[in-house]
């Protein structure tokens, strides 16, 4: 093995931190514009910003910036953590004082699009700090697009190296078509943005709030700009677009690439996005029904109760439109089994993702084949390749961390004094980057305020850790993977 | 394929209810020695079975009965089922006059070594009835250990054939000694029942009391004589020796064969019985300091509280001493994962069961040092046996299939008005054949009798799928399993 050479990390890390410095311009302006103070949090919070991102490149130039494996891991998680505490910056030194912990937990919950939040009174906060809440979700949003195609399948993670050939091979032939994809990626993104804020205005929001749940819904983040979420609007029209963007936010963003060339093709033959689309339809439905019964609501409006809410959830956005904690005790369980789903890999959704539970599902089906039939080989194919048992495996591998994740994050709450309901949903939510957990304190008309500091560097981290799909993040913690 | 001929299939089941009519003879006679009317109940019991158990034979009498692989498969489920529905009649017959659901369940509960109880009333109940729920689980358990030598390993359900040449390869010259090996593990467990009854009665338990104990503690499966359960007793040298006897129970009772023999070499290598005692050390130390800070009780008492109540659970035999739910949260989630875990293959244990986790521990190590060396190969070994692609993808299926039946059968018992904390636990509970659940209703101070019937039948399905390691039942819902 190569020498670590740290250097191209923080390099990059550098260029990252002055991007985000940047960013800070955007709220400033809205700040300075509508004659509010605030505008200061953010001019200082860049300034401090760029001055330690240009350092951190300054100081870590180098002849090339080509990265090796090791460097790929190690660049992922440190980009992540120290992205995170620099956005954090702004919610600190604002108004609102935020603590350390609340700080961070609400810039990781924003960049990993996660949507949970310490905010109390979002309907009378300046502007600024709303917008700069959903534009950590939109640009996490963006990180995590690119890493899903750049990164992760090159890194092996989790059975991403199903989704390798696509894009991701580094041989020289790909790359450039790789960095054409990326920009036309970036394109659909920005097209599904201003198509979801050009909706939400024709459907009675003011321009502020739709440019803000745009950006959120799209990123499948989830922040809103009023406590009530969604459900303040009290308007069917506005959920039922932002359940189109949350939808399209969930699935791989590349095949809207060739959709937008015209070729409905690939949209329509990928298995990911069957599985998806289906299974929030009968999901939906079958809640549906239960709250039509539960609750004695018309089937309509039911339906988009359910529809909304279990789009949210699975879609990992976290927008809520009523508690649907009071809908009784098999919805109550439902939605703790539908924060662990997942949207589809390549887009911005979090959880276990829906190609994994294909492949789960495929590997089951030849189990049970084998079992009666031992001499029978039966090969498995996914996306026109071959899954050979190292995909398997490292898909069952990430199903088993996760579960096991989400144990030992449950376990570290409830030794913080958390309840069983609330640790282990909050455990759920933030390793599934969802939002909303269950229960009282934390539920989907609750708020992450009341919870002990510690709890919430424990929450922040495991946002982390399932947003960088665990193993980017452990890999780090074995001993070897330092060694020359 | 050949033909599936069902007829050796019920012509060993018919046997088998053949030996349940015998057993009934046993609570009869202590039923008539105590002048208790109710010995009709077990005469009456024991006729109705017998006669169907001989009809059986005779109807399926075939020249030889050697099972192919489909024939074993569904063998193991019928033959369960079957002797499960007869076990109940003395329920549904006696003063209790139970319910199909209600008979069914405690027989289900009985045979599977699960322990969970409808019956309210234990210390006032007649001996008859008490000793064939002790009995139910002593016979389920000698059940469960030849199935666990010989059939499951043979059928390779769920990485079950890591433990295949040691003792159940059909090779002509295996089988003797095989069948020898069955025999000395029928004399250990006869060797363990004794000494427990030997030991509880010098601490002061009556011999009946004793006797029941000894026979629901060896088989792990946790019944007891009265509604407190051990902690009724309220003596500390009856809980250190259950601790000391389910600890047995739960590990692999092969190993004590060679014990017997004088050899020390199996047991202290078997790296299965080392992580099951070292994590019952680890984690009741753990619980100990816990209790000892939360309840304010001393050290040793907290030691005995903890390190009972966490032998209980994990080698899922399911006896209480006192309510762990109020020790607070972290213990009431620790205790949630614990209902997980299981013991050792080979005992009587339930659960996921250690050698899964050794496996996948294995597994996740090599993976995550292939992650940054993709070009290694490390190689994987257990139990001195290389383990293939196979065997992984096996473990990992068994651990995925585990954690989506607790979440499905939680739905069900959710959609039949269970609150979420009763509806989780009991689905672990249950397919992990443990016992308790938590929360008010099911926790280790509770009772099944108040939920619904509905929910009673999903829970005895749940009992019989953990029990039977899931594919064992799985494969028979498979059209193609039908097909010649």
């Amino acid at each position: 093995m190569t020498t670590l050479d740290v250097r191209p990390v923080f390099y990059i890390v550098g260029a990252l931190v002055t991007i985000i410095a940047a960013a800070m311009l955007a709220p400033m302006a809205v700040d300075i514009s509508a004659g509010n103070p605030d505008w200061v949090v953010f001019a200082t919070s860049a300034a401090l910003t760029v001055f330690f991102g240009v350092l951190m490149m300054l100081m870590n130039r180098t002849d090339t910036v080509v990265l090796n494996l090791r460097q790929t891991f190690l660049l992922t998680s440190v980009a992540w953590v120290v992205v995170c505490a620099f956005s954090a910056l702004p919610f600190m030194l604002s108004r609102l004082s935020l603590s350390a912990a609340d700080a961070f937990f609400e810039a990781m919950s924003g960049l990993t699009t996660t949507g949970s939040t310490v905010i109390v009174g979002l309907d009378t906060l300046e502007p600024g700090l709303l917008l700069w809440r959903s534009l950590l979700q939109w640009l996490g949003g963006v990180g995590i697009i690119a890493m899903g195609i750049a990164i992760l399948p090159f890194l092996r993670v989790g059975g991403m190296q199903l989704f390798r050939s696509e894009s991701s091979d580094r041989s020289d032939k790909v790359v450039p078509r790789a960095s054409d994809l990326a920009v036309a990626v970036a394109w659909i993104y920005m097209i599904l943005t201003l198509a979801c804020t050009a909706a939400l205005a024709l459907a009675g929001m003011n321009l502020f709030d739709a440019v803000n749940h745009a950006m959120t819904a799209v990123s499948t983040g989830g922040f809103s700009t009023s406590d009530a979420s969604v459900g303040g609007w009290k308007s069917a029209s506005i959920e039922w677009i932002l359940i189109v963007f949350m939808m399209a936010g969930g699935m791989p963003l590349v095949r809207f690439v060739s959709l937008a060339r015209g070729d409905v093709g690939p949209i329509w033959r990928d298995t990911q996005i069957r599985w998806f689309v289906g299974f929030l339809v009968v999901v939906s439905a079958a809640l549906a029904v239960w709250v039509n019964q539960a609750l004695d609501l018309p089937l309509l409006e039911s339906f988009r109760l359910s529809a909304f809410n279990v789009v949210s959830v699975v879609t990992t956005t976290g927008y809520a439109s009523g508690d649907y904690s009071l809908w009784g005790p098999p919805a109550v369980v439902a939605f703790l089994i539908l924060t662990m789903v997942g949207g589809c890999t390549g887009s911005t959704a979090g959880g276990l993702k829906i190609f994994r539970f294909e492949v789960l599902f495929m590997v089951l089906r030849v189990q049970l084949h084998r079992l009666y039939m031992p001499h029978r080989v039966l090969p498995l194919r996914y996306n026109d390749k071959p899954v050979d048992a190292d995909a398997m495996v490292s898909v069952m591998s990430f199903g088993f961390v996760y579960v096991a994740s989400i144990f030992i994050v449950a376990l570290a709450l409830g030794a913080f004094g958390l309840d069983m309901i609330t640790a282990v949903s909050g455990a759920a939510t933030a390793l599934g980057n969802v939002g909303p957990g269950l229960g009282q304190i934390i539920g989907p008309a609750g708020n992450f305020q009341p919870i002990p500091e510690a709890a919430k560097w424990v929450l922040s981290l495991a946002m982390l850790l399932g947003r960088l799909e665990f193993f980017t993040v452990l890999v780090l913690f074995n001993r070897q993977f330092w060694r020359q």
